[in-house]
């Protein structure tokens, strides 16, 4: 069981570290900012994860997650000048990545503290943070200002999982069809500009200051 | 005794996750956007703080912190619009939540390490950190940047009740004065711009690059 | 041994705390700004570095931290007026800051987890991190934005410490020794721009968007 989720984790560790080392390129950094900026971003929200439940940091117990990052950085580093579009292989890869990472969240946080609010929330914070870092660094918009549904398929994609596993669903089939989820909700945010209903301000209101 | 700090504490956090939704609703984010700004702020210092200081973070133990995050970001998402100013009403908030955070956090911090000096850091940080992470995931000015009494009125709120606390006076008046010395600061500084003197470059210096 | 090390530590607070007063003076803040700025970059990436080892935070143990931070900000709010280019001052001082903590931060990840993989990475953590929140904070280009040598010299500091210490180099040799290389690198790029090769897009590509 643990086998097919740490797959899942090296999978999310290893996407995001790409769309870390995709910023990286975008911002012509040097190759060791390509390692730093892939390694924060593909660590970044587990490492808030593992703080917050008390348990020991993934990535000082298991160096291969670093060497992960490393080889990431330095692949996307070489490979990334060959791509006719980093900005929407960096859009698809993050995509992909909160989605797996979402589920490993939320996976960890069940089996530590059996709560299902717990899990769903370090579901969550280690499908976003990771990015929301990267973006903060880099100067970029982050989750929190982008429009389109972003936090929201975290929410879903690990709602799903703890679902399915308190209904006792195998946890291998549990971790697809919540990564399914989230990576369908973010998908349709991509194509399609998927939005949950904004707040709006009452017409007639003055506009806020300032 | 615990209890009256308690009360404090959930206070502080559903304050701070009020001004988090409506710092949401100023971004015109949507429901999960304001849920997640709003838990951030909430717990956000709180939670720098227990890290910092070795202990189970405590909306860990306790979801119902996260209960009151959900709750007052929907119920800001449905009442916001109703407000003449939300701008003044965030400055507002977060004045209250930041002089009750601060004696909460410097509660905790004396209780744990019964030293003065760590109680007024952790008050001060806990009463800051969550603005601060709220208003540069959102892209405002954050206290650092701030020229009116801040930072300033969480350590007097803070120094207050560590000074109280260690001459034996009952925790509640200790708690209820150094809120309303930090709340007065902090007002004073909203209502007629208080500043301590600001730091002047000499005259006659060449100005700074770049 | 670690006599000589702690000297280390205390002198990197202290140099840390010093560009986030400078940080300060330069946005024009009040005494407590720059308390709270200089505390700030002075613990912050020893901080981080201390709760990822998972062992008691540095400055919590020993108040003494606390106080350099303090005194060394009040020391800057008096003289920094006095200084001809407070922007050239920072960026030295940033400098040796860097390659002190830089090492300090190896030698504790090494102490702890024997692992010089780890090692290097807590240095260039504990080099790094203050002074990325001091500039994220003060809305500043920050260290990944950069595009001249940073997190190089930190990695090579950090690098050259572990590397000595392994072949059985006395502790204050490769203390020294790790420090000079990263501020030699540092200031190459300070004073010659040095770089690491950037990264390019391939020429006949478009442009990115957006």
């Amino acid at each position: 069981m643990t086998s097919y989720i740490t797959i899942f984790d090296y999978l999310g560790v290893a996407l995001f570290a790409a769309t870390g080392a995709l910023t990286a390129s975008r911002r012509q950094l040097d190759i060791l900012g390509f390692v730093f900026l892939a390694t924060l971003t593909g660590v970044g929200g587990g490492t808030v994860r593992d703080l917050i439940l008390d348990v020991p940091v993934f990535w000082v117990q298991q160096h291969a997650y670093l060497i992960v990052c490393i080889v990431t950085a330095t692949g996307v580093y070489f490979t990334a000048p060959l791509l006719e579009s980093r900005y929407k292989v960096l859009l698809w890869l993050d995509a992909v990545a909160l989605s797996v990472y979402a589920v490993a969240g939320a996976q960890k946080g069940f089996q530590i503290t059996g709560s299902p609010v717990i899990a769903i929330l370090t579901g969550a914070m280690t499908g976003t943070l990771g990015g929301i870092l990267r973006d903060v660094l880099a100067g970029e918009a982050n989750a929190v200002t982008r429009k389109e549904i972003y936090i929201t398929a975290t929410v879903l994609g690990a709602a799903t999982f703890v679902t399915l596993r308190m209904l006792g669903v195998p946890v291998l089939i549990d971790a697809l069809l919540g990564g399914c989820v989230a990576f369908a909700a973010r998908a349709g945010a991509i194509l399609f500009g998927w939005t949950l209903p904004a707040y709006r301000a009452r017409a007639g209101r003055p506009t806020d200051q300032p």
